[in-house]
């Protein structure tokens, strides 16, 4: 036993302690198509009390900790480059308590979000953050998580109320308080949501949830063209119509789920759009909603309130990257991530299908295009040199694109490692500043280093 | 004439830098009652690289250097207690554009939020922060102002997509990009947005805008006490009712109003409250709330869709501060900020109004309840010893309340002088972190020193 693993086992205890080598490789990979590299040992403990004392004394012996909750992420998050400790916040995972009142959940890293949202449904509320997979909510803190719903309810920093942090001293301090807005101090909520486990670990989240709406309606519609989609939902977004989500699936996805799922969707560029309110407001929403798509070029809408319709109108749009990766056997999804100003979406999308079109791979795109944000996914083979550089190229290409239209090099998957060599290029200057803040709050570089920014 | 006048005279131009009696009176003071204290110089650079040339040249010399705006600040934010330059942005006054389809504008930090609200108002558009002063946007995103609208659009902080910020040491960087949202790097928005000057000057603003509401409706409904009306509040927010201002005014603020301005309002604690929305959406969002409200006891409630009747309705809100004010003449107005829990509000105002009474000065209470913040209102003799430590006394009462129930020291005023004591007792170990920042980004202290933070 190592000295690291025997001095790990004084501080918890043996059963929160793991070398075995079916956990290791478990926690040195993530769902991405990125390089596996084990930890050391990985710990699995129950407070914060126990965070506390992995970190005081990873931070006295300069050793590398990694936080990690279900290994969900895109990027490399949780992947340990650097070896050391990885942290699991598996047995953190209760529901500390729920404050209807407030709107406000209290839950340790742990915590599921369908777990939460299982707990929350007996109150009337939901938790609006969908990322797809079912991550833990640190996670999703952590690498400022989003999905379909943040058109209308926003990101997971949104979302965050207060944090209790475990610092790399093991200094556990709060980063907000339980009041709905403040002007005091400096906005560490913010600072901390989305830092990816490099200022420090979270060991409670405080987080703002929702009132079930009261009816929620589906609706499908067509375009012949991409730009025609992106057009009417920008003229849908400006005059105020309160979108819950809007997706956009390219056509060449569609033929892709037609294909493998058996299905006869109509194949043309297809937006999948939800509404939350009340049934008045929804039925003149919907209906100012169909005159401002007809008038945009749509080609057909359809629209359903009971569930289960719901869910069948939005099939294709749920069955899309299974349907890519079940048709696809021995190849990796590689997905780009881009985010850019809505005025640019049309362009980014084109510019995106024409790359995809010259490099050969098979692919298609979907996009948050409410905000701005779309995925461009690539099936790709890892063990053909020839493929994985081109998807690079690829991917390469989008960001590119994307930052000379001012946008972000990743909308919602985060930086990890994927993303680390477009920092300096997306940040500029700020890109230095972020580094003296790592720097400041963690000067041994102990907290998940090379993620996000690279000190030396 | 000083080295300092002289160097910033070659900097700039004599017209641009300022030591005349009557301007440095002006950037002395704010609209609070904090002692006055004038810089030694006050400059009105006109762009960018004129800001970055007096902050190197500022840092080399470890001069302080206040930004301000128009001096609406109600903690001292822009007094220069330490003295040295203070920058007026008046001169950095252009709309720089306008991006409908984006729903964004980029604007120089001395437009004001009116100003580009007559700009907006061309496209259909409108911004939505509205603190009450017609402040700049600089100094509304540097203090991260909100008000009546917060409970629908947010703060200030929500607003902001990218600042363009000079360092102290006069680097010029942007903290965000052009897309709605983004995982990447440290989230500088938020940082920097509240920092009142304290981590950098900004330069230029991109901010978030929205489309002016289909319809707008205002209503006004009575209670018996304060416990009913706050509760009323958070039953309609919890079925998500998107009501778009709340404000509670209490029974005596009601009064004075009536006596001041010669009303006949019910002497009762009163909600006024705006909707947003369509036509149909708005008539249900109504007769919900209304059926909600009489459950939690309300006297009596009124509608009103035209603009004057509407505006006619909220009078007694709008008039309140200044009703306060010219029924004392010669004394100024202390206004507390706190913000708690919505579960806490009522057992906070109840506290506020039992200390108020046990102080004996004249006073009053109105809170944006949708948020959990409210401000108390007291009249006090700057010049009568007695008084202004009973409002100390007051105010600190307030606070420490408050921050028994984990709220804030203030929700939306700032710290500026006025809330800094406060610090350490609200954040506990991150205000620690928060002067580690601070250090980190203005190593020489130069940046509205003491203000937030107070570094050695």
């Amino acid at each position: 036993m190592s000295t690291l693993v025997k001095d790990l086992t004084e501080l918890l205890s043996s059963e929160q302690v793991s070398t075995n080598e079916t956990v290791l490789h478990q926690h040195g990979q993530d769902e991405s198509y990125h390089e596996v590299a084990e930890p050391e040992v990985v710990v699995f403990p129950k407070s914060t009390e126990e965070v506390s004392a992995i970190l005081r004394y990873a931070n006295e012996h300069c050793i590398p900790v990694t936080p990690y909750g279900r290994g969900s992420s895109l990027e490399a998050h949780v992947i340990p480059y650097s070896g050391g400790i990885t942290i699991d916040f598996a047995l953190m995972n209760r529901i500390l308590s729920i404050r209807p009142e407030d709107l406000l959940v209290v839950v340790e890293p742990g915590v599921s979000r369908l777990e939460l949202n299982e707990a929350l449904a007996k109150h009337g509320l939901f938790f609006s953050v969908d990322p797809g997979a079912d991550a833990t909510l640190g996670g999703m803190v952590a690498t400022n998580a989003s999905g379909t719903t943040t058109v209308r309810y926003g990101v997971m920093r949104d979302q965050v109320r207060d944090l209790e942090v475990v610092l790399a001293d093991g200094t556990v301090m709060n980063t907000g308080s339980l009041a709905a807005k403040s002007a005091s101090g400096y906005h560490l909520n913010g600072l901390f949501a989305g830092s990816e486990g490099t200022l420090g670990c979270f060991t409670k989240l405080t987080l703002r949830v929702y009132g079930i709406p009261e009816h929620v309606m589906a609706a499908r519609a067509t375009f012949n063209t991409i730009e025609e989609a992106v057009q009417a939902v920008t003229t849908v977004l400006q005059v105020g119509i309160p979108i819950a989500r809007v997706e956009l699936v390219d056509e060449e996805s569609i033929r892709q789920v037609n294909r493998h799922d058996e299905m006869d969707f109509e194949e043309k560029p297809t937006l999948f759009l939800e509404f939350h309110g009340n049934e008045a407001g929804l039925k003149q929403d919907v209906e100012f909603t169909t005159e401002l798509m007809t008038d945009a070029g749509c080609q057909s809408i359809q629209f359903e309130t009971e569930t289960a319709a719901r869910n069948h109108l939005w099939e294709a749009r749920h069955n899309l990257a299974y349907s890519y990766i079940h048709s696809n056997p021995g190849k990796k999804m590689m997905v780009t991530d881009v985010c850019v100003p809505i005025s640019e979406l049309s362009g980014a999308i084109h510019h995106a299908r024409e790359q995809l079109e010259a490099v050969g791979l098979v692919g298609g795109i979907l996009g948050h295009v409410g905000d701005g944000n779309f995925h461009a996914l690539v099936m790709v083979d890892m063990n053909d040199a020839k493929e994985v550089e081109l998807s690079n190229q690829f991917n390469e290409s989008i960001v590119h694109y994307a930052l000379s239209k001012n946008g972000t090099c990743t909308g919602e998957h985060g930086v990890g490692i994927g993303k680390q060599k477009y920092q300096e290029a997306e940040h500029g200057e700020a890109y230095h500043a972020m580094k003296l803040i790592k720097k400041a709050l963690d000067p041994n570089n102990i907290l998940n280093p090379g993620k996000i920014v690279k000190v030396d």
